[in-house]
């Protein structure tokens, strides 16, 4: 059996919409952000001492890291999410998913962080400059790759489509990017479309409730 | 036959390391920071729109992204450096994997940038104490892992070991923390006295000269 920790508007959407896509049976375990600071809570360090989510069980172990999650689920449970190893796209696959979590993330992370900083008035030197600069060439990079386009790899859903959903997520609703990335923002409602993303939309949804 | 795009000091020290312990024949592709600003040159653009390093060129595909070059490389040519999948080792085995780019280099690098403001006298409200803590949390957590172990994976040197090395240089050496993590020092020191690795950095010394 799977179980997932999962935390409310986190990478454990990834997860989530994975698991429902998978038809796998698996255990929900709930948690919520802090209503003022939206930290994740301290009772996930309770689960892994990185304290964060997503985070699964599974013949007991304990393991974190979406990417790592995704390619484990998917090569176990669910091979049809993943090319076969033989063919070109196996490489695309690999790439795409750790381009979600290093190369987009990074910007974006710094992008928000940056905004913090400047919303409070901090006169930045150099981190302002080098995150826009990072930002434009990833996503765009990021959304040229998604034009004409369904998916991101082959014409099927993958592993890969999972992990930059989030990625997708945070830049066109979040940031309020997506008029700048029409692509991502277009490949962002083909993935909404489909009828697992809307099943883990309405799980995430009600626990929040 | 593989072509390895290689800049000098960055994480294509990962690939370069892993291709001398793989034995496979391989064609090396030299690139040398700007020595002011220590940025990679603008060439690398030419071979992938994100103009960085490692790269990779295989049966016509171009791949970036060093966690696909490493899982990819080894899955292919080099099965002895990855868990059995039936194994418990192989979900450690892709954690850490991701965990190298994920959840250390974010922190890593958000030191290395908010070191660079607050020596140019920027006075940060948000971003130094939260990097500060994440920083502690997750080389903290890696050094705790690291403890008792040779390896990160098993008794043996596998993929995780060629992705987490990159973090523990820049730890250790680039931003002078080993005394902080003396179990990341030390491994790096085990590292470091494997054959293959010693090749790696000659050629990398080679290639400053």
């Amino acid at each position: 059996m799977i179980t997932l920790h999962h935390l409310n508007a986190s990478r454990s959407l990834r997860i989530l919409w994975l698991l429902e896509e998978m038809g796998e049976p698996y255990t929900l375990i709930r948690y919520q952000r802090d209503p003022a600071t939206r930290l994740a809570p301290a009772s996930l360090k309770n689960i892994h001492p990185l304290g964060k989510s997503p985070v699964i069980e599974l013949d007991g172990q304990v393991l974190v890291e979406s990417g790592a999650i995704v390619e484990y689920l998917i090569r176990r449970f669910a091979p049809r999410l993943e090319p076969a190893f033989s063919s070109p796209d196996y490489l695309k696959y690999l790439q795409w998913i750790h381009f979600a979590e290093s190369s987009a993330m990074v910007p974006v992370l710094l992008k928000l962080f940056t905004q913090f900083e400047t919303n409070a008035g901090t006169q930045l030197k150099f981190l302002d400059g080098y995150t826009r600069a990072e930002f434009d060439k990833v996503l765009g990079y990021l959304d040229t790759a998604l034009e004409n386009r369904t998916f991101i790899v082959g014409d099927t859903l993958s592993g890969a489509d999972f992990m930059l959903a989030f990625v997708a997520i945070t830049v066109v609703e979040q940031m309020k990017c997506g008029a700048q990335y029409p692509h991502l923002q277009a490949y962002l409602q083909r993935l909404a479309a489909l009828d697992s993303w809307k099943r883990a939309l309405k799980l995430e949804r009600e626990l929040d409730e």
